[in-house]
C-alpha cells in the first residue's frame, strides 16, 4: 500500500545508469537555478528605497548610484563564480573553495551557512509566495501556515520525482516572469523616452540631500545587495548538469547573470522615474505595473507570475542543498546518509531533510518568516566573502598563465563582500545575531560528527586492531514465559544448534507461581534445565540480566559464548502489537545495547 | 539518568509485598474518592436556577422541591451502590454488576461509558479549576491550557507515586472546602432564621407560575442531579480500601452522601432565600458566600476552596479508571498491560493513559471543556440506569432473605435515573449525541479485542495446535557491509553454531565493486562461500529477500532452518546512531515480520 503510493507520488525507481537521463540542459538548469535569483529582483530594489526614505523621497536619486554600485558587485560574483566553476568542476561551491584554499575551517563555516541558508531560501520564498496570494484572496488568510506547507510538500514531492522533471514544470514560471518584466521594463524605459511620464516626479540625479551620510549610504547597498541571494547556486549545483558541465553552468551562470542585471537595473530605474514610494501594503514592482499599464491583464500577469516565481525560488534551495550535503557528507562533516541516491536517483535524504526543516521554520515563524530575511542574507555574504577570498589565495599560490585580472576581480569581489556582510552586522544586528551563534555551533557539531566516523572507521578496519578470541562453545538462554507453542519452537530451535548447554529462565513475581511453574516444566521439558528468578519489583529485565551476567563471567572462563534466544510471537496484523506488552522487544534492546550478547529472535507468526 | 528522574519524581519502586501498606483508610478514601461528588456542589444547584430563570426569577422557589427530588435520587443511589458494595466487594462497580446480571453488553456498555467518563472528569475538572485560578488572575488568562496541563501532569505524577501518598496531600484541600461550605451553610441558614435576610428577596414556595412545564421541572432536575456524578467511584475503587475493604467503603459511602446531603441542600436553600439569580461571570456559591460574609476573608477562602477542590476532583478519576481497566483487562476486552502493577505498586498503565487522553482533551478543547459537562453527566447515568437494573435483575433471580425492600431500592434508583439519562438525550441532544457514536465504536473495539486475545490464547496452547516439524539441521546467511571486524566477529560466531552450511551476502551497487569485493574476499575468508547479489535499484532489502526465499525454500526440502546473522555495531552513546544507516534494524524488522526467519543480530561494541 505505502510503496504504491510512493510509487504514484514520485515514480517507478530508476535504475543507476540511467542517471545521465537526469541530467539538465542550459534552458532547464536557467530555470530552476536562477529562480532564487531572480526572485529577488521582486524585492530588492524595494530594499533599497525603504533605507532612503528614512532621509526623505528626495533621496530616492540616490538609488541610481546604489544600483551601479549592486550591478558591480554582481559583475564581479558573477566572474568570480565563473571562474570556481571552472576550478572546481564537481560543484560543492563556497564551501569546497574555502576549504581547498583557507583551509578546513573556513571551509564548514562557508558550507554550514550556506546548508542553513538554504533551509531559510526555502522557508522564505514559500511564505513570501504564500502571502502574496493569501493577500489576494484575504478569505485564505488564516490557512497561511498549512497552505505554505502544502507548498513546500509540493516543492518536495517535485523534486524527489527527479530534477528533470521538476525543471519541465518549473521552467514555464520563470520564463512567464522574466517575460512579464522583460514588457513591463520595455514599455516603461519607452514611455519614459517618449516623454510620457512627468518629470516632476522625481528629483534630478545629483541634488544635494540634507541628512545623507557614508553610513545610509552603504546601508542602502547592503540592503539592495540582498538581490543577489542565489547567484552562487549553480556553483554548487554543477554536477547536474549534462555534459560538458562546466561549461554549460558557466554559461548558464552568465545568462541568470544578464537577466539578473536587466530586471534589476530596469526596476530601479523605473522606480527613480515613477517616483515610487515604498509602501505597507504595495509592493514596488506593483506600484511599477500600475503605472504602465493600469490595472489591466498585464498587471495582473505580472503579480501572478511575482507570487509565483517567490514560491519556486524554493527550488533553488531544492537542487543546491542535496549537493552541498554531499560534499559534506564524502567528507563525513554531516551523516552518511546524505550520500545515498533514491529511487529517482536524486539524493533523497537532502530533498527531505531540507523540506522537514522549512517546514519547521513556517510553523515556529507562523508563517511570518520576513523577519529571517535579513538573516538569510548574511549567510549568503559570508561565504561570497571565504570564497572570493578562498579564489584569491589560490590566484596567489599557483599564479598560473594571465592570473593577475583574475585575482583582481576576485579582490574587489571579496572586499565588497565583506563590506556587505558588516554592514548587516552593523545595521541590522539584532536580527543577524543568531548566526554568531549557530554558525559556531554547527562548526562544532561538523567537527564532532567527522571525529566519529574517524574513530569508527579505525575500530573496524582489520589492520589495527587485536585478534578476536576464538569462541569455543555456545551457552543458550531462553527467557520464557509461560508453556506455549512460541517456547516449545524456540527450545527445538536452541537444540538444533547443540551448545554446550541450554538455560530455560523464568522470572514469577508471585512466590506461588513459582512452584507450580517448576511442576509443569519438569514434566513438560525434563532435559532443558529451568531456573525461576521470582521479581519482588515486578521487572523482568533486572533479574535476567543479572543471571546473564553471572552466566556470562563462567562463561567467559572458558571462551564460550553466551546466545538469549527470545521466543516472540508475530500477530498477523500490525495493531495487535499494541495489545501485547512488548517484553520481548524491551529485553533484545536492553540486552543488545548494554551487554556483549548475542540476541537470536525466533518469531512465531500466528495464523489468524 | 533516566531512571533517577523516575526515582526522583515518583519515588524508590516498593515490592510486590508492600501492597498493604498501599491502602487507604477512610479518613483519606472519602477524601480522594468523593472530591469529584462533592466538587460537584459547586455547580448543580446553579444548573437548576439556570433552567428555571428561562421562565422567570418568580419561578426559583421551584428549586426546593427540585433539590428533594435531587435528594431521592442520592438516596437511592447510595443505598443501592451500598449493596454493590457488599455484593461485589472486588470492585469494578456498574461494570461488573451489569455484566454479571445483564450480560455482557450492557456491562461494556457500563464499563466504556465510565472509562470515557473519568478522562472527561479530569479534564473538565483541571480545566474548571484553572479557569477559577485565571480569572482570579487575567495576566495568566492565555496561559490556560499549560497551566491546565501542568496540573494534570502534577496529579499524575502524586497518582504514580501511589494511592496513599498522593491521599495524604489531597485530603486537606477536601476537608478544607468542606469546612469553609459547612460554615457558610452554617452562618448562613442562621441569618435566615434569625430573620437577618429579607423575606422579599424570593417569591413563596406554591406561587402559582406561568409558563412552568413538567418538562421544564424534569430538565431542571436532570440538571441538577448532575450533582450526582462521582458516586460511583467508592464501589468501583474497593481494592485501595483497608481490611475490611467492604465495610470500609461502604461506611465510606454513606458518610459521602451524607455530606454530599447536607452541602447540596444547604446551598440549594440559601440560594433561594438570598433570591441568587444565575450570572455570567459570578458563581452562584460565590454570590452566597459574598451575601453571607460580604467580602472579606471568608469569602476568598470560600473561592480558594472551591478552586483547589475543583482541579483535586480529577483524582477521583485517578482512582477509579484504573481499577475499572484491571476489570475490563482480566476479561480481555481491553490491553493486558493495565493489570501490570508500576513501581509504586499503581496501576501505572492506567493511571499514564488517563492522563495522557485528558491532556489531549484539553488541548482538543483549547481548555473550554464546559461543553463537555453534559456528556459527562449522560455517561454516567447509563452506567447508574445499568447497574440498577443489573441489581434488581440479581434480586429477582437469587430471592435472598428480605430482598424486598432492597428491590424496591434498586427499582426507584434505575426509574430515576433512566428517566435522567432520557432527559439529557431529550433537551440537550445537540451535546450528547456523540455518546451514541462513541459507545457502540467502544464496545465493538472490546469486542474485537476480546476475540484476538482469544484467538491467540487458542494458537499458542500446546493442547490444541499441530506436532511442530523437527529441525534436522541449519543455514546460516550472513548479510555483509565489507570487511571488517564487525563482519569477522559474526563470521566466528556462526562457524560456532556447526550449521550445515555458511552463505556470506554482499550486495554490491555498482558492477565495479562485486569483482573486487569477490577477490578481496577470497584471499580473506576462502572456506565461506559468498555469493553477490548486484542491485540496480540501490535497495538492499529486495535482492536480500529474494535470494533468502530461494535458500529458504531448498532447506524446507530437507527440514532445514535458515537462520539469519546480521553483523551490526553499536556506538558507544546512543546519539551516534544517526549517523549511522540503520540498514542492520531494517533488515531485521522486514525479514522477521514478513519470513518465518530465525534472525540473530551479533552485537558489536565500539569502545570509543
Amino acid at each position: 500500500m505505502l510503496s504504491s503510493i510512493k510509487r504514484f507520488l514520485i515514480g517507478r525507481p530508476l535504475k543507476s545508469n540511467e542517471l545521465g537521463e537526469q541530467k539538465l540542459n542550459k534552458t532547464k538548469a536557467l530555470a530552476i537555478l536562477s529562480s532564487d535569483a531572480l526572485s529577488s529582483v521582486a524585492y530588492g530594489p524595494e530594499q533599497i528605497l525603504l533605507v532612503l526614505v528614512t532621509v526623505s523621497a528626495a533621496a530616492f536619486w540616490y538609488s541610481i548610484p546604489i544600483a551601479a554600485g549592486v550591478l558591480v558587485l554582481l559583475l564581479a560574483l558573477i566572474l568570480s563564480y565563473r571562474q570556481i566553476i571552472f576550478a572546481y568542476p564537481h560543484g560543492g561551491g563556497a564551501y569546497v573553495v574555502s576549504k581547498e584554499n583557507l583551509g578546513i575551517y573556513p571551509g564548514l563555516i562557508a558550507g554550514g551557512s550556506l546548508l542553513v541558508d538554504y533551509i531559510l531560501t526555502v522557508a522564505v520564498s514559500v511564505s513570501a509566495g504564500t502571502d502574496a496570494i493569501t493577500s489576494a484572496f484575504p478569505t485564505l488568510h488564516e490557512y497561511t501556515v498549512p497552505i505554505a506547507i502544502l507548498f513546500v510538500l509540493f516543492i518536495t514531492t517535485l523534486n524527489l520525482r527527479g530534477v528533470t522533471e521538476s525543471a519541465s514544470i518549473l521552467a514555464y514560471p520563470v520564463y512567464l516572469f522574466v517575460l512579464a518584466l522583460f514588457i513591463m521594463i520595455g514599455v516603461g524605459v519607452f514611455r519614459v523616452l517618449n516623454g510620457d511620464v512627468p518629470p516632476e516626479l522625481h528629483t534630478p540625479v545629483g541634488t544635494p540631500i540634507a541628512g545623507i551620510s557614508l553610513f545610509l549610504l552603504l546601508r542602502a547597498f547592503a540592503s539592495g545587495s540582498s538581490a543577489l541571494t542565489g547567484v552562487e547556486a549553480i556553483s554548487n549545483a554543477i554536477p547536474n548538469f549534462k555534459d560538458p558541465a562546466p561549461n554549460n553552468a558557466s554559461k548558464t551562470l552568465m545568462a541568470m547573470g544578464t537577466l539578473l542585471a536587466v530586471l534589476f537595473t530596469g526596476i530601479v530605474f523605473l522606480a527613480y522615474q515613477y517616483g515610487v514610494v515604498p509602501k505597507e501594503e504595495v509592493t514596488v514592482v506593483s506600484q511599477i505595473a500600475e503605472h504602465t499599464f493600469g490595472r489591466n491583464f498585464m498587471y495582473f500577469f505580472i503579480q501572478g507570475t511575482t507570487a509565483l516565481i517567490l514560491i519556486l525560488a524554493a527550488n533553488t534551495g531544492y537542487s543546491a542543498f542535496p549537493l552541498l550535503a554531499v560534499n559534506l557528507a564524502k567528507d563525513k562533516f554531516i551523516p552518511r546518509m546524505f550520500t545515498a541516491r533514491g529511487d529517482r536517483l536524486g539524493y533523497s535524504n537532502g530533498i527531505i531533510i531540507l523540506g522537514l526543516f522549512s517546514i519547521l521554520l513556517i510553523i515556529v515563524f507562523k508563517g511570518k518568516t520576513e523577519q529571517l530575511i535579513p538573516l538569510y542574507a548574511v549567510g549568503v555574504f559570508i561565504p561570497f566573502t571565504l570564497s572570493q577570498s578562498g579564489m584569491m589565495i589560490k590566484w596567489l599560490r599557483e599564479k598560473p598563465a594571465g592570473w593577475i585580472p583574475k585575482f583582481i576581480i576576485n579582490t574587489i569581489g571579496a572586499v565588497i563582500s565583506f563590506v556587505v556582510s558588516m554592514m548587516f552586522f552593523l545595521t541590522k544586528f539584532s536580527q543577524v545575531w543568531p548566526v554568531l551563534v549557530f554558525l559556531p555551533a554547527i562548526v562544532f557539531l561538523f567537527h564532532r560528527i567527522l571525529k566519529h566516523y574517524e574513530s569508527v572507521g579505525d575500530q573496524l578496519r582489520l589492520t589495527t586492531c587485536e585478534p578476536i578470541v576464538p569462541i569455543e562453545g555456545n551457552v543458550i538462554i531462553v527467557p520464557v514465559s509461560g508453556i506455549t507453542h512460541v517456547v516449545e519452537h524456540s527450545l527445538d530451535y536452541a537444540k538444533s544448534l547443540k551448545p554446550h548447554q541450554i538455560i530455560a529462565v523464568y522470572v514469577p513475581f508471585e512466590r506461588e507461581e513459582e512452584e507450580a511453574f517448576e511442576r509443569k516444566w519438569e514434566s513438560w521439558q525434563p532435559d532443558v534445565r529451568l531456573v525461576t528468578l521470582h521479581s519482588p519489583y515486578r521487572s523482568v529485565i533486572q533479574p535476567l540480566t543479572k543471571f546473564i551476567d553471572t552466566v556470562q563471567r563462567k562463561a567467559a572462563e572458558s571462551n564460550y559464548q553466551v546466545t538469549v534466544i527470545i521466543p516472540q510471537f508475530i500477530p498477523k496484523k500490525g495493531w495487535h502489537n499494541i495489545l501485547h506488552n512488548q517484553s520481548s522487544l524491551f529485553i533484545r534492546a536492553r540486552l543488545l545495547y548494554s551487554r556483549n550478547l548475542i540476541v537470536t529472535t525466533v518469531p512465531y507468526h500466528l495464523k489468524k
